[in-house]
């Protein structure tokens, strides 16, 4: 196990009516709040009309802002940036799914930052002081309520970029899986691709010794595995959307991952999906996931994706070790599909055009050193088997 | 799912050298702590020594109380608390296991009350201020370093309390798997069935719909069954303590329990137990679970013991579910039995003499509802059954 520093400060209100702890937790940090929130789903649920009906009766002062997209843009960024300025706030309270949440983080990072805000999504070390965040969480997919990242988009330069700041952590976050039975199936089941994909991004690493987190990495994934089909056809089971919102936010909120490490593989490489084509997320990474196990696949990473097979998909550990390896890469792919997700590129309209331009993208700062080492002609091979 | 407040407040600092963070962590606080431990062992391993010199280094005035017993006493923590108001304490600073870090709560719980700090374990309502503690676990056990309860006994009236609140969560914890290196066999044992009754307490209740809280119970007891007999057999392996030392945060901390619900039912019985004859907690967990277990097995809860079974113990599903049920308390005792921890009462001098004074004391506040109701019936036969 490696060392690490384990510090979730995170307070988290979980459950039907958890939305009545907000003014509390914001009357912490101050009295004036700019609301950051997407299109319209959150009025037609009712939370819009319900948190401005809180926030009144507790005199606590709000400005909005609206029409977050599904990969924020630095131009959203930079609207909000000017209303924190122009209007002394002091928190910033973001209602939505991860996109707005990460869009609330760009704008709090750059409220103290005098130059455009995008410098500090090309370097997170530039991030001085930042305002706090408290969010409500209305889709269980990026995490981005309890960790201290974000991916924000720019399309002029065609870039979608990751960066964080250990600050941008929300100090509280209201997650009532009643906000989530209106999330329509497609969604759904991208969000769930999401929240396995982080797993697996920490799961399959290099690092020996770190078996209680592989254990609870498994424990989560089963959870995805579990729930999500059931979330899929009953948006309004209960019990599946808190399973998966619960899991959405201890998947990448550093629990998983302290004592491991070893970069990401798929997320950089969809990544430039994303940049490239304004795709969802959680279905880049479902097409691209099993197409980049088969890939690191070999007699260095068997072992692993044995334990995989065996302990997440259930796979008879009779079998010989090649075939449960490649029948847990198989099983992968059959979730997904079951999910509805598109499983190839075609499916969703992108052909080979920027294959080369991407890949080249993705490693302009060096090879990904992932669980297996990726370099640009990798991740061709990797976007051609996705095709 | 239950509704729950997640709030884990907490630092940890884990690994080899996590020592060196100490002094930062105490001058967030002050200047001057009350250093708290037991015997002798933390001068034998060279931490007493590392401790004071960077305490000197960083000009950190330092006040001892030694002689922390393993069932921490009220004497000891009166002891304690008279220091603390004499001379300014910023900061508690225990060194040690679960005991010491409990009686540092009840010293940091009483440091701020004008009568007897026995009070405040009888009723953690009284505690309305508290000192921070900042701790460095040598033990792996019983997870006071990343909780907020603590466990006090009287000699004198024969009670073994617990107590907690909020505040009592150590603001740091200093976790490095090498100071338990020499953590002799039996205590190895003993802290390994402390961790997995922890897990096992949470594990079995009665609620429905915490799949997730579930699968990652199964996840930490694995890695016990796992890493309990490597630390017992070879105590350098340094993946083995240090995934016992994660297990035990991770154990108790409020992780696995929220969105659970439900008394915890072995703790109780086996504080009269420690209370009476004053044994090592452990070791009366290791002998009452399994005969606990036997008492609440029937056919409302056979799907959890076949859960228990297939999940964490590895039984073949295909078995009938009464052997599967059965196999998995057998195992459980095997396991115990495994790391050389005494199986029955008698093997520690215990006898029926106190069997109704005990049960009838465990239960003065009430039937304890746990997983099966437990009434002063039921305990004396589980205490017959463990004889």
């Amino acid at each position: 196990m490696k060392n690490f520093h384990y510090s979730i400060k995170t307070d988290i209100h979980f459950g039907k009516g958890a939305i009545e702890n907000l003014p509390n937790e914001i009357k912490k940090y101050g009295k004036k709040v700019l609301l950051v929130y997407g299109g319209g789903s959150i009025r037609k649920i009712g939370l819009y009309d319900k948190v401005l009906d809180l926030l009144n009766e507790n005199n606590i002062k709000c400005i909005e802002i609206s029409g977050v997209e599904p990969n924020p843009r630095i131009d959203t960024v930079r609207r909000g940036v000017r209303f924190v300025k122009s209007d002394k706030i002091d928190v910033i309270l973001p209602i939505g799914g991860g996109s707005t949440i990460d869009c609330a983080k760009a704008i709090s990072a750059g409220s103290f930052y005098d130059g455009d805000p995008w410098d500090l999504i090309v370097d997170s070390s530039k991030i001085k002081k930042v305002l706090p965040i408290i969010s409500v969480l209305t889709l269980a997919a990026t995490g981005s309520e309890m960790d201290a990242g974000a991916v924000i988009s720019n399309l002029e330069t065609r870039e979608k970029l990751g960066f964080g700041h250990p600050d941008l952590r929300p100090k509280a976050s209201i997650l009532d899986p009643e906000y989530t039975y209106t999330v329509p199936k497609n969604q759904t089941a991208a969000g769930t691709a999401d929240i396995m994909s982080h797993i697996l991004e920490v799961y399959f690493s290099k690092n020996e010794g770190a078996y209680l987190q592989d254990r609870m990495c498994e424990a989560l994934l089963k959870t995805c595995i579990h729930y999500g089909p059931i979330a899929y056809r009953d948006g309004e089971n209960y019990e599946a959307r808190a399973n998966l919102m619960w899991a959405s936010s201890l998947a990448i909120n550093g629990l998983l991952s302290n004592g491991k490490s070893g970069a990401w593989s798929v997320h950089p490489i969809e990544h430039e999906l994303s940049a490239y084509y304004d795709i969802t997320h959680g279905v880049g990474l479902a097409i691209l996931t099993p197409n980049w196990m088969e890939y690191v696949l070999d007699n260095t990473t068997i072992e692993k994706f044995v334990q995989y097979g065996i302990n997440v998909w259930d796979i008879d550990k009779s079998l010989d070790k090649e075939k449960i390896a490649k029948e847990s890469i198989e099983k992968t792919r059959e979730f997904f599909k079951s999910l509805e997700i598109p499983s190839c590129l075609k499916e969703i309209n992108i052909n080979d055009k920027h294959f080369e331009d991407m890949a080249e993208h993705c490693v302009r700062k060096g090879i990904i050193d992932g669980y297996k080492l990726l370099d640009k002609d990798s991740i061709i091979q990797i976007f051609k088997s996705s095709l």
